[in-house]
């Protein structure tokens, strides 16, 4: 990009198939339309507007069981509907990519309890029907509770977990960028050959944690390898992140944090061969938007009240009670002890922060990172400081009301930073998501992900694919024989 | 129903999210879509079509291997698109009903190698989504190479994938109907209470084969259970058909062999205590209709010009080589011997079938049960017979062409039923799966079914339910303390 051209931002909508997703208490504001979130329509209208208001993607969270950490039990996280009910973020992307054509997904999936070969299949299903628009947030789920929904008695220790996680990814791979050429699939109705057989392989995965033949059930889809988003603040989540993500929803509460953060993970990623430029970055925001500083404050002052404080505790504690803290204790000393449900905060706090500090900025609107409340001018203006200077690409925009907060988004502040130069003024015609983060033509994998390299033929043989027979026991065919 | 009105015919059209489902070959027909498969418009189209055309519901098939059992490997499956590429059964019908609201949706799904959890809430969102319009096809898998692709060196033994079967049913009706009360959702934004804490509850499954905490994660949908569909052909397979069942695929190539296995599920529900009519019988229907007997004996001798014997031979050994026995070869001797990819004729033939009788009809037209070709009168004719003869309640009607069967059914087939009575003129308004099945209110699963049980205080406590704390350890509040 010529240094004249000003950085151009990438919105997503941060969403979740639930009714309190991250700003606990305000489903009770009479604007908000969360408790619909079972319709599909509640979806499809969001969709809609997100792509007639030129947005990148819908981010789409998820967790897999239920916050029952604060004072010993669910109580809280059901009576204030923090992220609880909730459904399966995968299914409603199929209803929005019906009535879209641009929009981007994001989906949040954990590659701790379900099988690597369904999910691979589901993300390439998912891959034809939106044309090329989906990404994976790769988690690898830290409640208590999700691992005693999979079988677990407790969780599955956090580096453990980053260790299944990397051979998950590994067999996705395989599955994705290895098993089928690009062109296997001929559809010579003259010939009857729907594929050419020797171009279609057994991945003969057998690892450390799963033990998967192949080949891959679809074929070669558009991206391939979805986008790979991913969220990591604690070492094995940063080393997780150089190696794998091309998106990273980034931490931190300043400029010059995030600014250290991206650094960190960019310094890392070129050291294990990656481009600086492969990985881009998107920190929260928390934007509240109004024409004037009256209605800014007015709105400020609604979400105030309305935010629900044991909300936010159900939601931070996870699998613990920091009420049950005195408030010096070091988050430190809590994970060194393994208190039940630390692995939550292995993830989300620095050993040195104290619970006295959690508990001060719990559930402010500004305590979650990028926060801004102003006019449209004040808005854009925080918004390219960060571009600027902390190096983000983007950012995951926070609700506060479905759909206000995007409504307003869309009518005051896109317009404000198109006029800057900041924005698109419309989609590129048949964009992939990959293409749309990383420019036109680039809908695959880069050669330096770790992912292309089963593209070729040598890293397959080694790595033990075969055509032909199967269980890679004989070969009838193909370049490993 | 008064015995002078005719029963009304169910339709429910037979579809696979791949290129060729069971009519071999037929892919390279000019007028064939299937290589649409992979596009979302492929799916939106036939939806509306056939909800245009008031069909039931779409059953949606599935396998998660490739067969690759027929001449040593998987190359006659990936050259004549046997099932394979194949993508997700689960991923379309959201893109399906969001421009529908009528149409049901059947999807098959196996319970032997992922999560009761995560599949229970994939169905309940799925369930929400369409506003009550799913149902689950029970299957167990019997490829192969679908045991390899989930971590497994050979297939799971046949009765034990039924043992495994039998629990994730009980493991997903203890979430789907004992989880959450009707009334627990109460959306009091007054009082700020989204969900009544004391009415949802942790399951704390413990059985042989799934340990599973809960609570469910999303709140009840419209018919908490989907309908469940089956099609056992085996022992094991009619035992849990007779237990689970409330719609079965049913085989048999003749108005008696079909009334008889209707009759003996019956008579094994009832012996369990629920109702002969708890369950309605589908067999699969090869439907070719023309305007003249001229253009009936045209499409059939298209048909059978075009359809692949080798794709079928693919098909029907799934994991075994039919042409590599002696033609006098007893199905019940390979299975009694255990020949690789035995299971799969376990569950498809009768022990006393020989080898060259499968062999000499494979691939007919006329081959897998119900078939008939001819005008629109003799069409209808043909099936009142079997509705009438066999007691079946309707068809799953086999793809020829897609969408060309399905219009021909509903521009030719549907109205001479109508004329007799014997279809719907139209749909009932906010009707679920269930209702259109079984009628009016009732959307849930009627109480002599056995997931209907954990409705019943009693039972869940007796099976360990409990509110408050997690892990069942203590208890804060309900109805088990």
């Amino acid at each position: 990009m010529a240094s004249h051209e000003p950085k151009k931002i990438h919105l997503n909508l941060f969403e979740m198939n639930t009714v309190g997703h991250i700003s606990h208490g305000l489903w009770v504001h009479p604007d908000n339309n969360r408790h619909r979130f079972n319709d599909i329509e509640f979806w499809t209208e969001l969709a809609q507007l997100l792509e007639a208001g030129l947005f990148d993607a819908v981010f789409l969270a998820d967790v897999i069981g239920a916050y029952d950490g604060f004072r010993g039990g669910p109580e809280t996280a059901l009576r204030e509907a923090v992220q609880i009910p909730n459904n399966d973020p995968a299914m409603i992307v199929p209803a929005m990519a019906a009535v879209t054509k641009h929009l981007g997904f994001a989906i949040t999936f954990s590659t701790t309890y379900e099988p690597p070969f369904a999910w691979a299949r589901r993300l390439s299903t998912l891959d034809h029907l939106t044309k090329g628009r989906v990404g994976w947030n790769v988690v690898t789920s830290y409640l208590p509770n999700a691992a005693r929904n999979f079988g677990y008695d407790e969780e599955v220790p956090h580096d453990y977990r980053y260790e299944i996680a990397d051979e998950y990814l590994d067999v996705t791979y395989k599955l994705w960028e290895g098993s089928w050429d690009d062109d296997a699939v001929v559809q010579d109705r003259t010939n009857r050959v729907y594929t050419e057989p020797t171009k279609v392989r057994y991945i003969n995965h057998v690892g450390q944690h799963f033990k998967v033949a192949g080949p891959h059930l679809p074929q070669p889809s558009p991206q391939r390898t979805p986008v790979i988003f991913q969220a990591g603040v604690s070492e094995a989540g940063r080393a997780f992140a150089a190696k794998h993500a091309e998106a990273v929803f980034i931490g931190g509460r300043s400029v010059e944090k995030v600014r250290a953060n991206i650094e960190d993970i960019k310094a890392r990623a070129q050291a294990l061969g990656r481009s600086p430029d492969a990985i881009k970055f998107f920190p929260g925001a928390a934007i509240i938007v109004g024409r004037s500083d009256d209605e800014v404050a007015r709105k400020v002052a609604e979400f105030e009240k309305l935010r629900s404080v044991d909300g936010y505790l159900a939601h931070a504690g996870a699998g613990l009670d920091f009420t049950s803290y005195p408030p010096e204790e070091r988050i430190g000393d809590i994970i060194a002890r393994k208190d039940p449900g630390y692995e939550r905060l292995v993830q989300r706090y620095h050993p040195d922060q104290r619970v006295g500090d959690i508990l001060a900025h719990i559930g402010r609107l500004s305590s979650g990172g990028f926060y801004v409340a102003g006019t449209p001018k004040e808005v854009a203006d925080a918004l390219e400081t960060w571009v600027d200077e902390a190096g983000v690409d983007g950012f995951n925009v926070r609700q506060f009301l479905t759909p206000g907060t995007a409504e307003d988004i869309i009518e005051l502040v896109i317009p404000e930073l198109q006029r800057r130069g900041r924005f698109r003024e419309s989609y590129e015609e048949g964009e992939t998501l990959r293409e749309r983060l990383f420019g036109k033509g680039r809908s695959r994998l880069p050669e330096d992900h770790p992912g292309a390299r089963y593209r070729d033929p040598e890293v397959r043989a080694a790595a033990g694919f075969t055509t032909g027979k199967p269980g890679g026991s004989a070969l009838l065919a193909g370049e490993v024989a």
